[in-house]
């Protein structure tokens, strides 16, 4: 059969590349007004293809922002059932003059496709549909359920996309979730996501004097809304990187031994990325790796700040935008009241102090020891001669969280994009190599996933 | 000769009124292009005035900005010589909604002249004015030399006034400096201001990676430059309101047990200061009175900060607007001095800190034992009925800054406008009994100028 599959994708790659080619030139940015024609489009020529390759029930579901491809495809109840997530929506391409080709006319320049969307996400999206498309010219059918969901504001943070899981909950019922949305850890290293950290944001929102006052006049006499603001900030976390809001820490789970070799195993250079991002040196918690820092550890971090001006004021307001990363088992709505906590014990004289919540999501972390999470591992020797590793990743995807908290199932995350494909910058792309690989990666695992699910 | 002043004052007081009147119709705004034309003619207006009244000599004085009026009357080489400062130009309306009459239709409501630049510095100008008008009418000619300086760049720090005063350096010479652009304490408490405070301002520029990154994927590896630059700022200042720059308190002149009680003796209502501000509570440096800490007390004010935004992101940059006031002897290049030297031994790991100084003056402190002085604060007997309190203020006015520092002469600060008036705000206005308790006080002591000059 995976030979099968193999000669079908030599005989049909040029024409998938073609259709990739196709779905590329179209222009769905989400997010923008003048776009909106373009992401009908991208979300009529897919539902067009799933019917092509063969799904006997396609909808465009309208949603109060753009429109989300679903199809369905039922062979047995005895087979496992695949939830496919994707998206065809993409990022604003930005500054035009950075792109070497036009981010909407897709130009294949050394092994790799240049355009807006290559890799995030239609390039991984497009391993499935042809994939699919394979199985049923192989089968005449599918060998197993699948019903796949094609989002189209995942580049705005998916607004409309929890009332439609709700609506539609029943129906997308499925043994577990499969995404091909992220990274591998390096081209030769692929890698399986196995975590998300969670989010809490909140606004510091410091109020001292009812207007602007002269700092001539008033220096000295009054509290600076701004120096209580940072009073504040600084209260929250040391100098060596920990965060000192009581019991912060408490619901961390703590890292084993085991995980924290693995981690140490995958050799990152600290002074290699410090060059790359332009900074003197890497900087974080005490006691922690980097990757530990960005993986497994929380953090509490200033997104932005503002308050005052250039003139010789005390400011009236000052504003922090902050945003805690979340590990297992932290809560947001737990974070957010040791935070409250923390504040009312903290102000400084002389001001006012509110929080406002603004964003939270649960941090994820995928059932490792499910076969499926096992089996998604295996499969990139397959493709890439090699075992995934288990990665974490520092970020909230709030798609994978929605899921995850809407179904209780496994969320596969088995990416095969790049760290250096230039996803959401100019000249994104995607190599033809990790579309072959990939391609064989899903097949191993499509083909091998009916045992699994037969043996639980 | 008091007693006829007096009845030149009845006699022509319409008059002076109505021809303040005129020169408050002028919208001579200074720092906006659009009344460029309104600025030349006021200082038309000033200059017709002045030849009007007597003097042999005026000069609109050319400069890169708004020109200065400058007119001199040598009566007598064995009299005294008094500089008189003020300036022509004002400050911008602000929202026009929230004047009752318009700004440059001066109206006269509840014994008070509404208008912009009615306190500050028109109508306090137009008391020296009238008073000189009044003197030649009186005796034909002044009794003492006099060189007035109207500036036409006060509202927007004066940047053209020190080269003016250097290339007329000895034309300008005169035993002292007479300016009327400040507040009494309070409208039944005149007062006569002593000391101002210096200023040093700076940037602080905390630069972190090239571009911001996103906070999920680095947030914990690197260092924030907020996180960073709040953290700098915190090192410079306790919770007690001191500052911990190391030497930074060297300098200044301890406060004798005299000043203190008599600034004790001002009966400060902290409580209703507060309420007027909108502050829960009055805050500032621990051990040291309201206005001990205004007048008398240096500071460091962050009067501006910015950096990243309200994504999730860490951002590449993060800058912070500060000032310090600075009291006798403090020196704003010395103080920059330990700055540098605190932020070198204080920069966060990971970042990179660059400070810029952007403003500088001294502080001033009048000689108060000097007979002008003494003079200054018993003329307010004769206006007032009540002997002048000494006062400093904790802002710089950086003209008498450059009028100290160039000619070494006593700047007598003797100020009719009221905390009350809205200087700069929307219905600013002058009270005409302070016009005439002004008139009163200022013609008292120039008639008694002469003998404290001779008896010198």
């Amino acid at each position: 059969m995976l030979n099968e599959l193999d000669l079908i994708f030599h005989k049909e790659k040029e024409r998938y590349i073609e259709d990739l080619k196709d779905f590329l030139r179209i222009p769905s940015v989400s997010g923008v007004s003048n776009h909106i024609g373009d992401v009908r489009n991208a979300a009529q020529f897919l539902a067009s293809h799933l019917k092509k390759i063969g799904f006997p029930y396609t909808e465009i579901v309208q949603t109060s922002g753009n429109p989300i491809v679903f199809a369905e495809w039922i062979v047995s109840i005895e087979k496992p059932t695949v939830f496919i997530y994707g998206h065809y929506d993409v990022q604003p391409v930005g500054d035009l003059s950075l792109w070497v080709s036009p981010p909407f006319e897709p130009e294949i320049r050394n092994g790799n496709i240049y355009a807006r969307g290559a890799s995030d996400n239609k390039g991984q999206l497009w391993i499935h549909i042809t994939l699919l498309d394979a199985l049923v010219k192989a089968k005449g059918s599918l060998p197993f359920n699948v019903k796949i969901v094609i989002d189209g504001e995942e580049e705005i943070g998916s607004p409309n996309f929890l009332s439609f899981l709700k609506s539609y909950k029943e129906r997308l019922d499925a043994d577990f979730v499969l995404i091909s949305d992220t990274a591998m850890l390096s081209e030769d290293q692929p890698s399986v996501c196995v975590g998300l950290r969670g989010l809490l944001g909140f606004d510091i929102i410091v109020d001292g004097p009812s207007k602007d006052l002269p700092s001539g006049l008033y220096g000295g006499a009054v509290q600076n809304p701004i120096h209580a603001l940072i009073e504040l900030l600084q209260s929250m976390k040391d100098k060596h990187g920990r965060i000192t809001i009581n019991d912060f820490y408490n619901e961390v789970v703590p890292i084993t031994n085991q995980e924290r070799k693995e981690m140490r195993s995958l050799h990152v250079d600290d002074e290699k990325i410090a060059e790359q991002l332009g900074v003197p040196a890497l900087f974080g918690e005490f006691g922690f790796s980097t990757v530990e820092r960005q993986w497994i550890r929380p953090t509490i971090e200033i997104n932005g700040i503002s308050g005052g001006n250039n003139q010789t004021i005390i400011p009236s307001r000052a504003v922090a935008h902050v945003t805690c990363r979340l590990v297992p088992n932290q809560r947001p709505e737990q974070v957010f009241e040791l935070i409250q906590r923390h504040v009312l014990q903290n102000t400084p004289a002389g001001v006012r102090v509110t929080l406002k919540k603004h964003s939270e999501a649960c941090p994820y972390v995928a059932p490792i020891n499910h076969p499926v999470m096992q089996l998604a591992k295996q499969a990139y020797t397959y493709g890439y001669g090699k075992e995934a590793l288990w990665i974490r990743a520092g970020g909230s995807i709030p798609v994978v969280e929605m899921l995850a908290g809407c179904f209780g199932i496994p969320i596969v995350l088995m990416g095969f994009g790049l760290p250096t494909a230039n996803v959401h910058g100019p000249n994104e792309h995607f190599p033809l190599t990790n579309f072959e690989k990939g391609w064989r990666t899903l097949s191993w695992f499509f083909i091998n996933m009916e045992k699994v699910f037969c043996n639980l």
